[in-house]
């Protein structure tokens, strides 16, 4: 395997601009394939480093300083993921202040096909209230909204290319949220796509490098926008047990699989689900199928790693974020306490890892779409979804 | 025209350090100006992009990192400007946290000539209590004093030069105000200046890029120090009704308009006032008179486009920032739910646009001063000034 | 003396790397040192200016863009410092947030050698909540935990070499904590060490740059790890007056003055002392002494300038911040309206000064730690030590 280190702050390596073709590794003529890492420069992503990876019919820009999320890509021509009312990101993290807006302040930088929320804790920013000696209020700490982990830049970065045919591409990084009395975990993820194939698997370790025992929250907000999502786009999945995250949500239950047109103003709905799964580790797959279904994205993973799926469906206008989120997660994005009383945080031992591993497929023939529909279904067909109406226990609080 | 590109975020163009002189675009002999561009390293401004504007009697600093704010600049050799307590300015919007301070954190970075305020909202912190589904308080919102878009890095910047004389020089740049769920405004502004003139002219459109009907408020900060200021200088503008913002500054009402030397500790003052204008827009101006009348600083700007001004006198000692606030506003700079409640927000439907414009002009012959005073005292003949002995409505709550 | 400047954002100077050796002073031969500076590219660190001080016995590195912190260190091969759970520092201030974590913001980028803590207050985070005219709150002000001084990069980085022997080398910085109707202090820190020997002084002073009286708060959290900490390790100190911080203080106050080896999730222990001193100044000493009794490292400073002493105990898990924390202040690290009532702030008349000095010495002889410990007991000597059982006044709020 030939490796390259881009960052690693322990060694004091870091470098500023990289390229990487198959000529320079003495592969073979026919491959067709880049690597290239370029630092960003000017207004809010100053300072950011990319990372684009293109080859024959995929391109994908991966983003280490925003915790190697994946900002943008492109199948065969067709955009992954979303247009933002972000319009100049990706964001340094040195401008986000998660604090900021009563706990929104994630949102200032949000404008990714896949940003992971955590680690401490994600979800809906809470804030709690911590008391004085005398019983009155000392001082309030706030949550913020999906957790620090997205803006946390990577302090290890390295591109490693397989030796052997199909010469799998990887990006590697190392991000940290540790801090003194608090949580201490590390992940180190790879990015892997095969030169030529459909797709990509995010494969993320997490270890507590604390000598105490830790817990941990993860959830992959995966985002898609047009060609994707469309009118009469449709999202399959092997459902178990699915419920409205509140009312507003439960207005939309009737058509929960399928999305409208863009509509100004549309209030964002969100779904709260168990999926079905194949064998010991419940391996699953969600699929976003495109209007007419003719193309589509798919998310395979396993339920023993991601046990919780939301939906999240917010059709506004296509200036003010068109898009749906496919999210498999350890949790619901309720408060951590709610998912703490309800067992959904990840208990790490000292040392102990954590891997969740995601896989992204993008299909753009019918017979493919139909053929990860007969799976879906092939899924589904062991069990009857159970749907419920209303908000409620064990998936949100009553409605 | 000559353009020149300096940053462009979605062409990823960025330039490190940019020079123009006459003799590049092979103009005359005679021309005497230039235009650079470096970016600042160390210490809080590390990473600061800044514009310079040279000309035969005007030099002006323009910030695009700090959302196109004029830094500081001098005409004829006197400084425009303060000597504000930051002593390490232009500070990086990185190390600025609004939230800081209970929301006083803007004053980290607070030292410009101009500095824009707005969008969202301006004017003094306040915080909202959400309320949970229970009534109890769900987590607290601080809206931070004079908002975000002074620490909103430019996303786009150019230098634009008029073929023919008097080869007017104009900084262009965009700095957008936009996440998804909140404010969606993309600022355009020119700040244009005709070499050898006493002036320049701050040009700013606002362009609501979201589906949605939106909203804004707007201040320009406009902040002058000696030798504009000093004791005996004097404002000057056609006053149709003016308050006091509290009782603090219902003390210094008898003299309002006259200023005392820096006076250690000074509490400051303001002042709202609506000015009379002329013609359909509106057309006014108010003055800084320097001591003994020799100079002036004058701001013209149009009713129509921002109807609200404060005088801001904080007239404090010179190492504490001895300073006078003038400032043209869509609204006074009271929490935004006051003056939303009095129709002081500018409504912006999708894709349409505000456009505010104020000129800067500097005086320095006393027969300008004269006709200067000269024209707002006809102005001022228009109507008698209704002047306010204490505070309250419309301006301000009740004092 | 030999003088080279690295930062002076007032005269625009910023030098990106520099290197210093005896020969380019032409110093004879056998003179073996260098002083370097270097910026940090990459992750959390990205943009921080690092100076490295290296000669035969003892190597430093400072951070100007942490406040003139130091950052690590090592003294005939043994490390100075501690392994923080912050994996990727130093880190750049733009990444902390003060405000985050309800206060405690400042620990996602603690992982000093020596930290400053100041200079509005120090200690631990409250929060304030101000009154609206209608007596409910208006809005709530957070006071960080150990303020802001540690997260200012400097504006002005020298160094300095002494033309004569022993060539004194000394960095210079000045950090400002400077802003409109705040604190308005600038420091300079002078870091010296003598090559060869076997530490380094660190002497900052602070002066009031505002027209009107203000005050500060000073703290040095000197922090020390393996080797001189471990179990067995000794705290030796002149004690006059001391008191646990709180009841988990008070447990371990049969043994306050040793060290257990690292325990996972010990929950620190704090104890808060008036020294003994001798002279009118109160020169005294406090030193750590590593297990056996062959190496120690010793601060050495003044009761007139620094006349509260804190010992932090902080034995968890070496992967989790095991660390001892030596902290010599103006003040306890209580809430700085507590300090104030008990007048522990220093006030500072307009252009006043405040100095203080601390000498670090690493001693790595038997004989070199036994005649530290007889001075310790030569000043112990002069007063019986009073060791209060229960935390309460004055050091603290009643337990």
């Amino acid at each position: 395997m030939a490796s390259f280190i881009l960052t690693d702050l322990a060694q004091n390596t870091w470098i500023d601009s990289f390229d990487l073709t198959p000529a320079q590794l003495g592969l073979a003529n026919g491959e067709d394939w880049s690597v290239s890492k370029r630092t960003l420069r000017g207004g809010r992503r100053d300072g950011v480093d990319m990372i684009h990876i293109n080859h024959r019919t995929l391109s994908m820009a991966i983003v280490p300083t925003r915790g190697m999320g994946l900002w943008r890509g492109s199948y065969q021509g067709h955009a992954l993921g979303w247009k933002s009312p972000v319009l100049d990101g990706p964001v340094n993290p040195a401008f986000v202040h998660l604090s900021d807006r009563g706990g929104l302040g994630w949102l200032d930088g949000f404008d990714e096909l896949m940003v992971r929320c955590g680690l401490e804790q994600n979800g809906a920013p809470y804030e709690v209230a911590l008391p004085a000696s005398d019983g009155s209020i000392a001082r309030h700490v706030l949550y913020p909204l999906h957790g620090r982990i997205a803006n946390r830049p990577a302090h290890h970065v390295s591109v490693h290319v397989e030796d052997s045919p199909p010469h799998a591409i990887t990006i590697e990084g190392r991000v940290a949220e540790s801090t003194l009395f608090h949580t201490q975990i590390e992940m180190t993820t790879r990015i892997t796509t095969i030169p030529g194939s459909n797709g990509l698997t995010v494969r993320d370790e997490f270890v507590n490098r604390s000598d105490s025992p830790g817990s941990m929250q993860l959830l992959y907000h995966w985002n898609f926008g047009p060609p994707y999502l469309g009118e009469g786009s449709e999202f399959v999945g092997p459902i178990e047990t699915l419920a409205p995250r509140d009312p507003r949500a439960a207005e939309g239950l009737d058509h929960w699989t399928t999305y409208g047109p863009p509509e100004t103003g549309f209030a964002e709905q969100a779904y709260l689900a168990r999926l079905q799964g194949e064998g010991p580790d419940g391996r699953t797959l969600a699929m976003l199928k495109a209007p007419g279904g003719d193309k589509a994205v798919v998310l395979r993973f396993q339920k023993a790693q991601l046990p919780c799926f939301t939906l999240w469906k917010n059709t506004r206008g296509l200036s003010e974020g068109y898009v749906t989120g496919l999210e498999p997660a350890t949790n619901f994005p309720n408060s951590r306490p709610f998912e703490e009383a309800r067992g959904r945080v990840i208990p790490l031992e000292p040392g102990a890892s954590f891997v969740a591993e995601t896989t992204l497929e993008i299909l753009d023939q019918t017979h493919e779409v139909a053929a990860a529909e007969a799976e879906i279904e092939r899924i589904q067909a062991q069990e009857t979804a159970t749907i419920y109406q209303r908000p409620g226990e064990p998936f949100t609080a009553e409605g």
